[in-house]
């Protein structure tokens, strides 16, 4: 077994866990969620993108000689659009820009699954599309049109930090120039799931002033 | 041609017959839909998804030789995440429980879909987490949240009984423990998919009690 | 490089340029939008199309030799169904018949793509079946349902006859008979993209009496 496949199934152990512990949550109704149970969806999503990810089922391998394992972006269309699409909802966006935020972030990941699978350099057409996407991600979520009665420029700010440092994982790992290893990659992008996604969710469903 | 071919054109006949039915139906005011002619899709993606498998264009040879036409699983991600809302509003649930019925269904597809297509013992991992988001399709289903003035609950249990069928199906099949042949295997989910999406498409259709 | 490709990066060069252009226009309130920016999605997503083309990443090769770039047609999955979404917000159709619109139009791209990247008469299976949905696309857009306040019958004749030339082409290219080369295909698509996606929008766009 590779290394980092032991953090693969670190990874989802963890989110198995948190999966049914946001469905425990949202059934005593602290689930403090906007449209559904999004939290359980991100977490159980994530829980099968780790176990494809650990099983090494669609992996590539990079210039250097690494692996790349691809399949996480294609999970995180799902995910991270689930994700955005609540942070919409927290933010009090009108209709119109739920379904941009989301949309942008699918594009988001589809085109940082492009730029992962492929190895030549043509993968930088892709992450040029993808940061395009990406700031249409930003630039949406932090345009103030919203229902300014919560205050969630915090929240935004902490969005918006955080999910920025999955896109400087990718230029320094294999995927990108190769800086890191792997091994390490992996260890940084299980930190920032958790931090996105089970911390962040924590957070908004114990924050009373948030939701329906 | 191989023997369960047969089964699948006489599928993509039915179900491309059906499709027109429905849509004849629908046009006729007895659509009996919730939200859109959702009886018509269900049909017609069916029958996309069984002249596929009639072509034989994909699949993968189970561990004691026999074929698993795993390109089924991907169509029920889309038949029966539309199949599964229109359950939901004909039981009246609140937008958020319509959401999650839909999304778990996709997921017990999808995950259905990833161990199909792996023929190695890790399959049983995919199996695992299928059954998980298939539970939570029966608890969202199951749970009493919505509007009880129309007696729904026999066909919550004619759901849920012949939904649950399937995976008995896919253990007892090539794709689980190899006790059925493929052949048999396909004429029992022709059986089921009749039952759950055209008998109940037209048992949904003539009550009079339910929708709109 | 071969000299589609020519075609596909002036493509892409293009569809970049309306994507800024659509959202420069929305920023500006001239959007003209239905329920959300979809100019600009439908202008980024065929840019990614292009360039994936342009890049050659999926191809199969017809029986006359020449090269199928199948890939367009899972864009179109996503680009065409949100216009269509639009069309049919811009025609006041019911919300059911904006969801069926979206779907029909999803199924006869999905449909376009099987019988794209199979090259033998198996195909035609698959042409078959999304000229099924299209009909279903074209059925749903002409029923008079919709709110009459609004003189849209033009843009739906502009809609059907146009679209309509989409599998015109298909038919005459490598895909069908190969009577076109991929060259002329690759120019025809894009001047059928140029008219049913930029110029469709910014007529959209500019006209004061549609949308909100």
């Amino acid at each position: 077994m590779v290394e980092e496949a032991l953090v693969f199934w670190v990874g989802a152990a963890i989110f198995g866990f948190t999966s049914l512990m946001f469905a425990a949550l949202e059934k005593r109704g602290h689930g403090g969620e906007m449209v559904f149970g999004s939290n359980i969806f991100v977490s159980f999503i994530t829980t099968i993108s780790y176990v494809v990810m650990a099983l090494a089922l669609g992996t590539t391998i990079a210039e250097n000689g690494q692996p790349i394992y691809w399949t996480r972006w294609l999970f995180y269309i799902a995910s991270c659009s689930i994700l955005t699409l609540d942070i919409a909802f927290i933010a009090r966006k009108p209709a119109s820009k739920k379904v941009e935020v989301a949309l942008f972030t699918g594009l988001t990941m589809f085109c940082g699954f492009l730029a992962s699978i492929i190895v030549t350099a043509d993968r930088w057409w892709f992450f040029a599309l993808s940061t395009a996407a990406y700031f249409g991600v930003l630039y949406t979520l932090s345009k103030r049109l919203g229902d300014e009665s919560v205050n969630v420029t915090s929240i935004m700010w902490f969005v918006m930090v955080t999910w920025s440092l999955f896109p400087v994982v990718w230029v320094l790992a294999p995927t990108g120039f190769g800086v890191l290893t792997t091994f390490v990659e992996a260890i940084l992008y299980l930190a920032l799931d958790l931090i996105t996604k089970v911390a962040f969710g924590l957070y908004i469903s114990a924050r009373q002033d948030i939701g329906k």
